[in-house]
């Protein structure tokens, strides 16, 4: 029997108590050993559980538990959770977790400290979901140098803008929905601006190129300003506008790393993902590209990839798995003025086409009607942006501008 | 240092040594230790090569050289591969393989004889090339029960039926081009017929059921029958027809296996899997749909799963891989003609339309010009057979049926 330990019994926790209940006979049979919840990590009371024998208040109950091996760190947020996080570890217990927030911000001396104390710390369902996307990505695909990843990586987000563009409503009336359908929280904005996703494009990236990349100063841009508009020229533009987390590897070493909206072509695989579905493609040296889709988030969805962690943890108590990368101050990425990109353009009139067409190049027209829409040639975003000003300067209002994906 | 052995250098075995050649750098850093090939078997001579050092045509070299600790078998077929295979394992020596063939009539045996041995016995690149699928199966969804499993698994029928879907190419023309770009073999017909599809969702199958399910009377049907006209029709009713692999739990227990063409509606994930592409659905109970997508063929793609699953044994050198199934005789697979579907029909005269409802029950009409087309209601393959009986006995002409499936 392996005995191990939930710390909150939230939306993942409560699924990750469920899993292991219903499943035992099925996680036996791979593991050999029962998996047995000693303990659950929680303020409140749950009197009406099966499991109610097995809360506490008290995190020592669990740190001193010497039976105790794994356990699911499922809490959110940085505080307790890595301080928690951190004893556990020193402790020679193996944690799992599903909290992206605190595997973005402090992987790198979580990872460290695991391998300090012959402990794992594991975390697939910290991006995607129930989506096997961390475990492919360092084992199949351990042969590949890894040139660029771009995911739809907020199931949120991809819902709003499905709505935009499947049936024209506009961004306040899907967000409404989605917080009435429960896939949005009352405060949206660490979904709608893209947050969330950067720390799961951040642990990807980490994963991928083997150090630490840090959220805090990367490129991040939300879904806010999308309106219907741009929704319709870029379909005009056979493309789809979809929230994207993107890095890739350049030929100088440097990591190119950003979360913005993007025009996708309608025929890449990513166009395809609707609604709250997350999909995440890897661009690989031998494979090409491979995609990954599913559920990204959801209490069983996540919490069946905490378990997948757990059963893991328990096939290697005595060893550890090769999940490693260096702590860095980011210093190998990008700045965001220096990334390269074609940018799609929207302009409060259709005279200004010669204007754009002295300061940019020639560019493709999309649209031209009350507005204009164009595409730029690929350039830099420093370039883009003095020369938006140029335009600016010269009384065209610039109403949105893009991304346009090459994938 | 880790030495391994490469048996076979026709187009997987020499992107094996590719790759290893040339990710050396990448492999030491995952390892830790250099992977080095000490030997490749392969009766042809490569003067040539920078590898031509290593070659031998003696089996014997490999088997007998305790140095040798992982070998991938990247030959074909069943002879030698089998006996080699065998006598390998027995040796202790883990032994990695892309051979489709080989695991799904003999992977129960090897497996065994793995496990009797202290060896692996691996397979990813078996199923899908170059899509991580096997291990993110039992390893990521391990706490799932997986009820079904539907796979677009023979890059080479899904180009010819792309090819007549997107570009109205006939069968004939789809498959010469096929063969022209080297994606189908002068012999194509463990391809078209299906068999090659078959062998993948067996592997599958017994992976997601844990017992050996064997090819041999799994019906299987290819695509040499469909026609334009079902293309089009297929259209009409707002679906694709795809070669699907497909395997369900019952609740009865039975495994519903087969492989056939079937209507997928253009809603589906797998619908949008185009070209020489390949996509497996894995639905869990837990992580609803999971799909994924890549390159399923091709020497670097299959090659770089052959090489993870050689990291993958240089990683457990001393210990095995939580991989296994037990040997079956078939018997908990439900005969064909009780699995239950929906069926399309394509006939010779619409006024067959009061015959088809008199013996089917009401049916939904697709089309109906100098032809008629009709979606029957879910019955047993049995009863679909007898009520075709019938209906030929009435004098209508059935030129096509083809499964319609739910995905």
């Amino acid at each position: 029997m392996v005995q191990v330990a939930i710390m909150g019994y939230g939306v993942v926790g409560s699924g990750v108590a469920e899993i292991i209940t219903t499943h035992k006979k099925k996680l036996f049979a791979s593991l050999g050993e029962e998996v047995y919840i000693k303990k659950i990590l929680d303020l409140r009371e749950f009197p009406d559980s099966p499991l109610s024998d097995r809360f506490t208040k008290n995190f020592n109950d669990i740190l001193n538990d010497a039976e105790i091996r794994v356990v699911a760190e499922v809490m959110g947020g940085i505080n307790p959770a890595y301080d928690y996080t951190t004893k556990l570890l020193k402790a020679g217990k193996s944690v799992v977790t599903s909290n992206k927030e605190l595997v973005a911000s402090k992987g790198a001396q979580l990872i460290e400290i695991a391998k300090n104390n012959n402990a794992n710390f594991l975390f697939e369902a910290s991006v995607g979901g129930g989506i096997p996307i961390l475990r492919p990505l360092i084992q199949c695909l351990v042969a590949n140098n890894v040139k660029e990843i771009a995911g739809i990586l907020n199931g949120t987000t991809n819902f709003i803008l499905s709505k935009m563009i499947n049936e024209g409503m506009d961004f306040d009336s899907a967000l409404k929905l989605a917080q009435d359908l429960g896939f949005a929280e009352r405060n949206p904005e660490a979904d709608v601006e893209g947050h969330d996703a950067c720390r799961k494009i951040c642990i990807l990236a980490s994963l991928a190129y083997g150090k630490h990349i840090y959220p805090d100063n990367i490129h991040t841009e939300g879904i806010t300003k999308i309106s219907l508009k741009d929704v319709k020229y870029a379909s005009d533009y056979k493309s789809v506008i979809k929230l994207i987390g993107d890095v890739k590897l350049l030929d100088n070493g440097k990591i190119d790393i950003f979360v913005s909206p993007m025009l996708i072509g309608k025929k890449s695989q990513l166009a395809n993902i609707n609604d709250e579905f997350n999909g995440i493609m890897v661009r690989g040296d031998c494979t090409d590209d491979v995609l990954f889709y599913g559920k990204g988030a959801g209490s069983l969805p996540t919490a069946s990839a905490v378990v997948a962690d757990i059963m893991d943890s328990c096939m290697h108590i005595k060893e550890r798995k090769h999940l490693y990368w260096a702590d860095s101050n980011n210093e190998s990425v990008l700045p965001y003025n220096e990334s390269r990109t074609r940018m799609y353009l929207r302009v409060n009139t259709p005279n200004a086409l010669d204007k754009i067409n002295k300061i940019f190049g020639k560019v493709y027209v999309i649209a031209s009607d009350e507005e204009l829409a164009v595409a730029t040639d690929l350039m830099k975003i420093s370039q883009i942006e003095s020369n938006l000003e140029k335009l600016e300067s010269e009384g065209v209002k610039v109403l949105s501008k893009i991304r346009i994906s090459d994938l």
